[in-house]
This record gives C-alpha cells, structure tokens and sequence, in this order.
C-alpha cells in the first residue's frame, strides 16, 4: 500500500509563472494549471489575448469542468498571421479592452490564479505595452498566482517572474504536412 | 464581432506526442490536453508512472470535469529521489504492472487520448523497458494519440514520435526557497 502525503506549505505565495518558447504546450500548460487548481477548490480566470477567431476545445472543456474556472477570449486571432483579415488597429484595440478586464477582476473579486493567455506575445506585437504587463505584476494582489504565456516572453517580465519555462520546439506534426488534430492542437 | 472558424481536420490522424526536458509544465501540458479533448467530447486516459505517494490537485481536479476522462496513478513516488522510501524493485514492479494496464486498456476500450505521464522518465530509470515503450507506440490503435511525458525522452522515442516539445527550466521558484504552491506546483 502507498502512503500518500499531502503538502502544505508554511506560507501560501502568489507566484508569477511564465511559459514562453516557440514549442507547442504553453496554452496547454496553462489549462493543466486550471485542472490542478480545480482539485484544490480554487478560483481561476483565464484571459485569451489574440484568440477567439478560432474554435478551441478549451472554450467548451472549461465550461463542463466542475470548478470555479471562467475564460474569456478576448481577440480576433493572431495578429499579423496569414489569412488574419483585421487590421492591426483592431488587435491593439481588443487588448487594450482586455487589460481593462484584467483590472477590473483583480479590483473587484481577485481570483486564486489568473492566467493571462498569449499576453507575452500581445506584448512582443505591441498590442499592450511593456508598462501596462509590469503594472499588472507589481499590482498583483499577494495571495494570487499570475501565469502570464506566450512566445517571446519580454525579458523585463522574465526577471520578474518567479518560475520561468520555455517551451522548444523539437519536431511538430504540422511540419510533415498533418492538419491540427482536435483534442491535442486546438 | 468576429467571426468563429471551427478548423476540421480532412484526415483524422492519431499522432503520437512527446513532452520532455527538466522544465515545470510536462503533466500540466497532459492536463491542457484532458481539458482541450474535454471540449470535443473525447475520452481520454491518465496513467501517471512513479506518482501516487504525494497528492496532486489534478487527482480531484479530473474527477470535478464532467467528461470522459479517467486518472489511474500506479506509482510509490520518485524511485531515486532523496527520502522516498521504496526500493529500485518494488518501483520496477509498480512500472510493469502499469505497463500491464496499458495494454488492457488499449486492447478493451481504447481512449482517443491515451496519457503516460512521466514514462520517459521511467524508462531512463529503467523501471520499464524500451522494447516496452517502443511496441505501445508501434501497436497503438491508429485513430489513438499518445503523449509521453516525462524528462530524459529516450532518442528513439523521439524519433518515432510526430510532435516533440521540450520545457527547459529558465527559473524555478524552489531555488530561490520558496515551497512548492498548491494549484501550481502540485
């Protein structure tokens, strides 16, 4: 038989947690934490920056878990990808609303972790700015975890950050020609 | 308002998945994906190698999903690690009986998603063979994915393998001392 020991630490801290690299898993790794934090009993916000033009399974997978977990996907796609028809006035906008959002939550009922989903790229594509990301994590509220993903990660946020993995891409399915498969791509 | 695409796949294909490195995210990204596959109403199966002795949020937290989605931890804990009090034998004997659930599984009722969360890193421990990973993942069921996580993926797996991601450690908040936090590191 296993004997199961259960952690505690002395003293609960809200960490910064960023998840960067140009890989596959960032978004992945963020709902994971969602999962995790379900099992605890605690309060997760999930804020999509750049998405929300594109059907992902996470939207309806949320929604059927058991827990106090919301996503609001908050973009029009990838700015500057391919195919992507609005103007990049419209991407600044909808992240500029989102940064509206993600004060108004911490403000007016915090929750145990938020997870600012692709804001690391948000920022490298200038759709928020570098002060607006480092007031969001110096005003963080003590207790409350923030994961913040994203590729190119900027460096200033880095060496804020208490927890930090990058993501590399080794091989990807999509590079020999297979089509994103529903469950583990989107 | 914008426009939603639902992307759908011409070929259903089921790709094999490998997230490794020494990075914080590798379960937490197998988790994303039990959410993701969650929104498309598939079924998907945990079976976590070398976990079992201390508690983790996901145990709960994948009970609380009101979807398809089984946990089977088979392990006594980090075989190796300082203070785990199980020998090298009863480790391997844990790792072969889960290997033994692999196949029931795959052979009875296969998931669309099968998870071996830390097999990588049981087989670098050499609790389970590599001629044992290599036949899963030769005579896995073709519509299946499987994902293999765990640190020290083995060179042939990683050949075999259509997307690879590894997570490498840019910082972790235990080397600065602080304890590991519910909902993120546990």
């Amino acid at each position: 038989m296993v004997e199961i020991t259960r952690l505690e630490p002395k003293e609960k801290k809200g960490l910064v947690v960023v998840i960067t690299g140009h890989g596959k898993g960032k978004t992945t790794t963020a709902l994971g934490i969602a999962v995790r934090a379900c099992g605890h009993d605690m309060k997760v916000s999930i804020i999509q920056f750049m998405k929300g033009d594109l059907y992902a399974g996470e939207w309806d997978g949320v929604k059927k878990m058991n827990c106090r977990i919301e996503l609001i996907a908050t973009g029009k796609g990838f700015c500057g990808i391919q195919g992507n028809p609005y103007p990049y006035k419209e991407h600044r906008e909808n992240a500029q609303e989102a940064i509206q959002i993600v004060h108004k939550k911490i403000e007016a009922d915090p929750p145990d972790i938020l997870i600012l989903d692709e804001i690391n790229n948000a920022l490298h594509l200038k759709l928020v700015d570098l002060d607006q990301v480092l007031q969001i994590i110096e005003q963080k509220p003590s207790p409350m975890h923030l994961v913040l993903t994203g590729r190119d990660a900027h460096p200033r946020v880095i060496e804020l950050a208490d927890t930090v993995s990058e993501i590399t891409e080794v091989k990807h399915a999509y590079r020999k020609g297979i089509e994103p498969q529903p469950g583990i791509d989107y």
